[in-house]
């Protein structure tokens, strides 16, 4: 849409800047634009502030790399989490998933992203070194990783993997298999393939 | 995703206030918060003051309803313009669309809406009583509806046609019929009957 008609300066500086959000092009920020001024200003200014002030408090823990706004989250600095336990994970999504399954008492180390040589993003973009620093504290007896079962997750799961055996560390993935409540009808070939090479005895 | 790390406020209230974007759930709005943060606090900054500068500094033109930082936005106080046509639109994007076909001179009213009454938006939410003083003005020849084709749109266009006629006011509606370029093999069956009733002399 080629643009035509003198927008007010603020306005158009806002659809600009919409276009920071992920999937957000030129047409979709024009239309929140649109709605925010016309339907919701108080959101747009209550938004407006929260961005200001998230982008200044919120930083990442010094230990499991998700986001705080003290140097030590809360989580790591509880004393009724198992420390024994460092679970690794891509996001702080995949972190929630993971206690919402009340299956884990463990700590996590929060990667932020995976290996995505194509995009540019490799070890040193993901600070692999501040992983496996916190992966050798002696506490640590079991590191889980837990990335995503995609080809970049499987990739960056099996690259710290290697880096983290080669440190002496043991080291264990999530379990493949069929879903909690699937019917076998409905599953994937690949899914139903790994699950009969990974039965265990019952 | 029931939620069970605690996250830092600032963080949370980030999530919270994403929501007002329009399409924006619960789970699109937590990705969004991760990836500002993570990715582009530059820009999430810049996101946040103008969204702030926005809300601020741009209200409604007085005479087209369009948005603007002054009280005549800059189409309406301009002499370029032929004052005799007054094309009403739904939002400003429809009327960026008619500046971007070169078809059109003259001035906009625009309703920032359309009349549906399932969703509570009537005359008086559209505020048609603006509209109608605006089309009194004796300078004013022909009041051109390009509302949208849709059910709202045409229901919109008609009952505005209603009140104007009423006011003795020359109303006409854009064009339906075949789009330019199209082949009719792929034309839908309303739009053809449309081109069929509507044909003109060559």
């Amino acid at each position: 849409m080629s643009q035509q008609i003198s927008e007010p300066e603020p306005l158009r500086a806002l659809i600009e800047a919409l276009r920071c959000l992920p999937g957000v092009g030129e047409r979709s920020s024009r239309r929140m634009a649109y709605h925010l001024l016309q339907h919701d200003p108080r959101g747009a200014q209550r938004l407006g502030e929260a961005l200001c002030r998230a982008v200044e408090g919120v930083g990442h823990c010094r230990r499991c790399n998700g986001f705080s706004e003290d140097e030590i989250c809360a989580m790591c600095s509880s004393d009724r989490r198992d420390a024994s336990l460092l679970c690794v994970v891509e996001t702080p999504a995949d972190q929630n998933m993971i206690e919402a399954s009340h299956g884990y008492t463990g700590l996590y180390y929060v990667l932020m992203g995976r290996l995505a040589p194509l995009e540019g993003v490799g070890p040193d973009q993901l600070q692999f070194d501040r992983l496996l620093s916190r992966a050798s504290d002696p506490a640590v007896q079991e590191v889980i990783l837990a990335t995503n079962f995609t080809p970049e997750g499987e990739t960056t799961a099996h690259y710290l993997s290697e880096l983290l055996r080669a440190r002496g560390r043991k080291v264990t993935r999530l379990a493949r298999g069929v879903p909690a409540g699937s019917e076998l009808e409905y599953v994937d070939a690949g899914t139903i393939a790994w699950a009969l090479m990974e039965r265990r005895g019952t």
